[in-house]
């Protein structure tokens, strides 16, 4: 008799799964349906790139960004809503950026240029010099101190087009962006033009954080539009002997306190997180719509869906909208360090932070062989939804410091054709969101964010 | 031994096909680097919207776009470029569109209308009449001629949000804009006011064509923006006797003659087709950018990147830029019957009239167990450029008169989520179009075309 029921029991459990499959498929598409028909990430995000705007870490925007989206998490049914405080740095642009190409022979001509995020700046009066351009590390290397010493060194690199995945492109382009002002300084340069990281060829700047090498001069950079490069460097093979004029006033200031905001709901295993995020600092050339206002009202609205719809949570859902990617990941940073302080386990923390746009699917950081074993279950639920990206490699940079502890990280892939376009730029604005592109990525992270907890990740 | 030899050929076959499949696959990375290298398409789609805009049939800017097509073909390495005479309707907007909503308690609301095409006027001095909302078919049956006698009917049916492809919640709204005139006629309604067919809650009014039921009279027919229905429906809530003034100016001309435009590169096999092509006409509300604009050039290219590539024609390729398709589809139709009077087979006719958005994939017309027999060639060929969708079923309308002659119908499936934000609207501009998106459909289709080619399809 035992054994029957034993054996009636195994029945069971195989028969209800199809069921359960079943209740899962009727969840999700429940998600798409009221993310579909609510506008409220869209409301959130019209608020805070119209209103709040760009919102660098330290900058009173920033601090407006934190009390807004606390406010809005306050009147959404978290079990708590809190600040979590972490020291940030605090670089301000200053109110001059200019750049003008002058060449005897040729005359001269303004270039539309902004600071390189945490650079020094030129100060009054500017810096005047010889050009360099330079393709490549090597390049630079190659021409050495005597042909580089007094020069401003012009990185022209423009990011590979043939890449499908364009961030695949940016990977390779940024390192100019971010290491070139200390290369060329080894060298004895006096200040970079780095051309901007972008899929336009428009006349739109693109900024984004440099980084100085220690015991190297830090100099001034800058980013010139794609088309000020291409004029600077047609001018260049015209006159060899055109000089750049530079002047800019950014400078870093002390840090600054700052926090991520951070709302929970409590599951029955308190301590296994599910987190979901994106950062709420952005750059202060434009609005921070798609960089990364986006994720955050997507992180924010996934839980709303969820708690909506009755979902309990087995586990703790936790948003976390983090300060300082852009120029430090502190609140990053902080975040695992508390997270490791506490002894707590994320079962999965999913960030968006690649745009507003369509989504196509998921990568994720976590062991191949599990990767393996939900590949299936991913495609089976999601495919339906338009999502068809699965795959290894690549999360988020504000949950990367909790690789190797947390069970899964994983990222929203949108669609990735428009994102350079606006990347950094002034026109990373609110009239560049879909609305229905929004919503779509919201019940994605949503949907996924379900089946962690309902244990069909693990 | 002449055993062994035809074995030996056995095994030859079997021995080349991998190396043949990666010769497939390096000509598809080929057209992907150039298409996204070449900004061919793009320029092509600048003039085209910007410079001749809206096209319909029988206006001057479609005559403009004819001879700027052809002579754009012209430039190219076609084997012959060519005018197929089509007599097209001439339906003409007129120089006024106004409506007011008029309720004596709660004052009067201007709405943002446009005529629907093919639609009566209503001449000078407008009409002004009661309104009744309606929601379906059913509930207009149902409230009956005493109901309806003398009234404007207003159909309040917005896109069903939930479907994550528009075009399949498209495919259910519109049929109150082709049908809903003379459904209300035949209760004797005396206008209609459709609610635009749209994604977006604003306050562009949707134009497209409607379709007048022989025998019953012809009534004005309007399309009023999403917002302008919502405002109507709150007014009328609050005021039921509210009374609608429309007027128009538009009305059909006679037939005019104009074109189908056709470029051929001769194949070996001259008589069977591989034919791409797009609609060159366009709403003459906006520059007709996405629709189909966009599908013009992408074609174009498709056929440019082949011959670029030195891809050699085993069959003959065709572009065809089809006139007339938003409102007569009478170039789809003379195509189709000029072909069979020649007795030409199509092996594949390839239609991109989806917008320029990222693309997706491919939806196909063909014998079921044929598709099958192809799902995994083109899974493994293209999943690599961000193209999963591979379906059975929907093409393309001007391809569609082909259908049960050619073996493979075919449409481009670019990403849907903003194609009915700006869908026969007066913001269908070259703005929205993204070069890359442009240039991956252009790829996507030439890479189509060359599997076809090379015989791997049929």
């Amino acid at each position: 008799m035992m054994k029957q029921l034993l054996l009636f029991g195994v029945w069971l459990i195989g028969a209800l799964q199809p069921l359960r499959a079943q209740n899962d498929s009727l969840l999700i598409r429940k998600i798409y349906d009221e993310a579909l028909d609510s506008h409220v990430a869209y409301n959130y995000l019209e608020y805070l790139s119209n209103r709040i705007g760009g919102r660098l870490s330290g900058s009173p925007q920033a601090a407006a960004a934190v009390e807004y989206m606390r406010a809005v998490m306050d009147t959404l049914p978290f079990d708590t809503v809190y600040l979590q405080p972490v020291m940030v740095p605090h670089w301000v642009r200053g109110d001059k950026e200019e750049a003008r190409a002058l060449s005897d022979r040729r005359g001269s001509i303004d270039l539309r240029i902004c600071a390189l995020g945490n650079s020094v700046g030129t100060g009054e009066g500017g810096i005047s010099a010889p050009v360099v351009e330079v393709h490549s590390f090597d390049e630079l290397k190659a021409l050495g101190r005597k042909k580089i010493e007094g020069k401003i060194v012009f990185f022209n690199v423009p990011m590979n087009q043939h890449h499908v995945e364009t961030f695949a492109a940016y990977g390779e382009a940024v390192r100019y962006r971010v290491l070139g002002a200390s290369e060329a300084a080894k060298l004895g340069a006096v200040a970079v033009v780095v051309r901007s990281v972008g899929t336009a060829l428009d006349d739109e700047p693109h900024t984004g954080s440099l980084r100085y090498e220690e015991g190297v001069p830090p100099i001034p950079a800058v980013a010139v539009s794609a088309k000020g490069a291409e004029r600077l460097s047609a001018l260049l093979r015209q006159d060899p002997s055109t000089r750049l004029f530079i002047e800019t006033h950014c400078r870093m200031l002390p840090d600054v306190l700052s926090y991520n905001v951070i709302g929970e709901v409590w599951g029955t295993q308190r301590d296994t997180i599910i987190a979901v995020g994106g950062h709420l600092d952005a750059w202060d050339n434009g609005d921070g719509a798609h960089d990364d206002g986006a994720g955050c009202v997507q992180s924010v609205e996934a839980i709303r869906l969820l708690r909506k719809l009755g979902v309990k949570p087995r586990y703790t859902w936790r948003v976390v909208l983090f300060m300082n990617e852009e120029n430090g990941l502190r609140g990053g940073m902080e975040y695992a360090r508390v997270a490791r302080e506490r002894g707590e386990h994320h079962l999965l923390a999913l960030e968006s932070d690649a745009g507003g746009f369509s989504p196509r699917g998921f990568s994720f950081d976590m062991a191949p062989e599990q990767f393996r074993r939900i590949q299936a279950l991913l495609k089976n639920t999601l495919e339906l939804y338009g999502l068809h990206i699965f795959r290894l490699g690549g999360s988020g940079a504000d949950i990367s410091p909790l690789k190797g502890s947390a069970t899964i990280l994983a990222g929203l892939r949108p669609d990735s054709q428009r994102y350079f376009d606006y990347h950094h730029t002034a026109i990373d604005t609110f009239d560049k969101i879909n609305r229905r592109e929004l919503a779509l990525g919201a019940a994605a992270m949503a949907s996924l964010v379900y089946l962690a907890n309902q244990g069909l990740l693990h």
